[in-house]
């Protein structure tokens, strides 16, 4: 296993690890370049209660735009839909330690990638938000999207 | 990696596949022995629209019971209730290659192991079955917990 591999999955683990602090139930994807990713899975699982959160998890060490593979990101929504979850990128800041949630919602095509800007990031949902946001509410979209829908009369 | 740890992957994922075909999104646990598992996971998590499945994989070749450590099972308990999910024991019969479902709840202490008796199989939940049931109810629980609760009146 390469180094940069050893360290992201040093990342993962104290993601994992905070938010099981946090009272969730958390898993890490197997390891990559196995039979086990025939099904690609998002690199971190969080469960609380029957919430689901599905996480790409990326590191940056100074504000930068991110770019993830278009099929990465694709998989990442589907894994969520079935699980009827919501599907995050996970960036870790590097020197705070802080870890920053931006919606898939955020991301924007940029050839055959698709980006997450700096605005996102600063704009992102720190971890505490997230975990109040989940333990607090039904739906996290009812909190970021209008909803078009009116009360029967 | 022994064989015998090997042929327990190919099992697995035989289950992931499964459940993934009928519309799940499904994970299994990260290889164990690493750091990783500082954290234990069940051996594979099924997820449907909120809905949480956890399970620990085994295989019977003939009619026998079960065996599992306590710890393994407290572990399995505890991220099911973080996850707001049930927890189970998943059994592959060899041979038929059927799989069968037997909620924790029917397991009995025996020693400091928790025993799944050769009935407590027989009476498991079929693949199928589990997935009707989680597709079809809001809870598991509600199909064999006999609840005392009344409507309001």
């Amino acid at each position: 296993m390469s180094s940069s591999r050893k360290r992201g999955f040093a990342h993962e683990r104290d993601l994992v690890k905070k938010l099981w602090n946090h009272g969730f139930a958390v898993v890490r994807a197997p390891a990559s370049g196995s039979k086990a990713r025939h099904v690609v899975y998002p690199d971190v699982i969080a469960l609380y209660k029957g919430k689901v959160i599905v996480a790409e998890v990326k590191t940056a060490s100074k504000p930068r735009p991110i770019y993830i593979e278009e099929e990465k990101v694709n998989r990442l929504v589907e894994f969520a839909e079935r699980a009827g979850g919501e599907a995050y990128v996970a960036v870790k800041v590097i020197g705070t330690g802080d870890w920053v949630f931006i919606p898939v919602s955020k991301l924007t095509k940029s050839g055959g990638k698709y980006r997450v800007s700096r605005e996102a990031i600063a704009e992102g949902v720190k971890l505490e938000a997230l975990v109040s946001l989940v333990k607090g509410v039904k739906k996290l979209t009812e909190f970021t999207a209008s909803s078009g829908r009116r009360e029967p009369t």
